[in-house]
């Protein structure tokens, strides 16, 4: 299907989502894929003299590499090496959209309907976040997310368009995850009646590593009804770490599918990527899904409107990435090598809960945890009181002990448990303490 | 050199240059890497403990691959392979910078200072353009461009940050390439006195395939000189097709390397990428330049600025592609390799000028073409007097000649010579030109 104008494509959207129309940007409104190179291109696909594109192959579709670049493809099959070497179509190479998403249900759709758009592919999760944040970020627009967050959110929504970041606690009485935090932040935004919003799920989260029980779930959905029920609310589901939950009876699957057919003033939009869930951190393919049926005219609409930012920021995204994770995906081998790893992670995540148990409470607090990549800890009351700040203790850790850890506001340290061994968990956490107590008595904070 | 405010970075950039500082956007004045978690690893870098990234290593630095994925990079060396699995520094990998300042550097650097910022990799050229968009354009920026250009300028440039477009043809009189162009464009622009401006110089250019003799260039470069006396110009170098030379006595340098220290309000930016010149489409690595020394305050508060905007719209650029453009520069045969894919083009540049030669040009007229991918054609007087336009041909080539080709504007049709074998050139101009002739003697046009 074809939309001709930014005109038709909003009225698509609009016709299959008021809400979702509402809430884009003034660019986002303005966007449609034009009808330039790659769009006159797709069209003479096939063709026995097709002289459209600006990439030098031997006239009969195939590459004509440097010899001594070619080879550093050679572990691909020869189509796919051929593939790896030659622009991706825009929206990206049509075997990976499709198995992503196969991928993308593994864990079931919930009791929704479990609508998606065919996944639209990106350079990377952050690239996705962006794109979404040309399409219904923009001057003013409120981006609630719960804190701490992703420092990085800030730069693509806030810094990049001039959007509003508000947030309250990820975390309320008792150190528990508070499944109302974007709530709150609304409620707080002192937004004008209607006006529409966007929010930020991230679960598993970063720095969290926190996964909501099901019924935590069920309050987070039934909060975002309440927001919903005052205005359109497009609702991010930052699904990075998708799959790597560690705990009995927590739910892997997406809130994406979960918020869907809820309200009709509440839109998921499903971020993901290779980069966590195929380990392919260098490989920079993300990807953009929205709840809407294959086929539809309004998945054409959204799809030439990403499209269009994706061509605008970086003109097409990487193939050799693309074709490296097609290889792993059609091996049909990804999902045993993905829980092997999940399993791997599983084990650091109890070792790291083991140490953090014998950890003095007054010198670090740690947050429930039972996914993802992370242990979170916040500063121990004896830490506060003496005036200690996450920075202070990261730069102490860095200098006396050896040891790098993030800082995330004033009050946390995040522990990447993902990139440290098993066996080092422990000693890592001493030295945290150790630390900890060593600034605390030498009144290092005041 | 670590720059860790906006207004330090700034106060650098005016230091060195206050017509880079006065041109920055408000968004490109706010940009400054933040200090979070990139910063904080890269801090921590070879530290005993380091739990700081949030990707998935064995702990000492190894990659926890999918095998079935890594089988797919089995044709790099283990530490290649591991690196291509992993992060990218934000600004890139280290071997690679320094291999492409040297190769930036392989035609010389003319009578100027020879002066360069170590290249920051991006995600491929149009994302260099979109962080320079960033950076220098913004609402009501003008942007100067010969035309006809590449379309996605547009996209770039106007559609996502608000700039102005403004334009002057690039032939003159007697289909000659125009060097005072942009000078004229600017001139008819309604520009305040001394208000910053943005220009594109594309050589050689797409769609025109041209690039100046080297009194062309000196003609160019007066010319920016003559309109940076009236203004600060941030002249955006877009050399994608660089080294692409086929005549003798036009040069193959960057008007980067011509356009420095002519006049302090002159400011060329290099923009540049592996994607054609190491034939590495599917790669997606782009560079940018400034025209500063390595080791500098001004680069420092530069780069800060541009890995701030890399960082907020894709997260890090692709390790792979990289890591694979990074074992054809140290093999040290990527010259030679280049050269021969030089030499196939040269050879499909001078079977489409031969066919062109015996046109009728009542039908089409070839504009002057020396260099790069393509062939760029107008619609002779015949065919315009018919009424026909650009996309009436492309459309009747795709139905009924089994042909595809660009249509560029309503008057131009772009070959692109690189996507097209040399013995089916003579059929494919045959072709283009049945197909007009068809569409003039049934008068389509009208």
């Amino acid at each position: 299907m074809t939309i001709d104008s930014a005109e038709a494509a909003n009225a698509a959207i609009r016709e299959a989502s008021p809400a979702l129309h509402e809430a884009l940007s003034p660019l986002g409104r303005r966007a449609l894929f034009p009808q330039d190179i790659p769009f006159q291109a797709a069209q003479a696909r096939g063709k026995r003299y097709n002289g459209t594109i600006g990439q030098i192959t031997d006239g009969r579709g195939g590459a004509l590499a440097l010899p001594s670049l070619a080879a550093a493809l050679s572990g691909l099959p020869d189509a796919a090496r051929n593939r790896a070497l030659l622009y991706s179509p825009v929206e990206g190479v049509p075997e990976l959209r499709r198995l992503w998403r196969e991928w993308q249900r593994r864990f079931g759709v919930g009791d929704g309907p479990g609508l998606a758009t065919l996944p639209v592919v990106t350079a990377g999760l952050t690239h996705s976040l962006a794109v979404a944040a040309d399409l219904f970020g923009g001057e003013g627009r409120v981006v609630a997310v719960p804190r701490p967050f992703w420092g990085n959110y800030r730069q693509a929504f806030a810094l990049r368009t001039g959007a509003r970041m508000v947030s309250e606690p990820a975390y309320g009485e008792g150190r528990r995850w508070n499944p109302r935090a974007i709530e709150e932040a609304l409620a707080g935004a002192g937004l004008a009646p209607g006006e529409p919003a966007v929010a930020i799920v991230n679960v598993p989260s970063n720095p969290g590593g926190y996964s909501p029980t099901p019924e935590e779930r069920e309050e987070l959905v039934a909060s975002l009804v309440r927001v919903a029920e005052e205005r359109p609310l497009v609702v991010l589901c930052d699904d990075a770490y998708a799959g790597l939950v560690f705990e009995e009876g927590i739910p892997a699957r997406s809130p994406f599918w979960d918020l869907q057919g809820r309200h009709p003033n509440l839109v998921p939009v499903k971020v993901d990527g290779i980069t966590k869930e195929l380990a392919f951190f260098g490989g920079r393919v993300g990807f953009l899904t929205f709840p809407f049926e294959t086929g539809s005219a309004v998945e054409a609409a959204i799809e030439s409107k990403v499209k269009c930012m994706v061509r605008a920021s970086i003109g097409s995204p990487v193939a050799a990435s693309q074709v490296v994770a097609l290889q792993a995906l059609e091996s049909g081998r990804a999902p045993e090598e993905v829980e092997a790893l999940r399993r791997v992670l599983a084990a650091r995540h109890r070792a790291l809960q083991e140490a953090l148990a014998i950890c003095d409470p007054a010198l670090l607090e740690p947050l429930p945890v039972n996914s993802g990549c992370f242990a979170l800890l916040a500063l121990g009351t004896e830490a506060r009181e003496a005036g200690l700040t996450a920075e202070q203790v990261r730069r102490h850790l860095l200098e006396v002990w050896d040891t790098g850890l993030v800082a995330v506001g004033e009050e946390y340290l995040r522990i990447a448990h993902c990139s440290v061994a098993e066996e080092d968990l422990p000693e890592l956490v001493r030295r945290l303490e150790r630390g900890v107590e060593e600034l605390v008595r030498d009144g290092a904070g005041v």
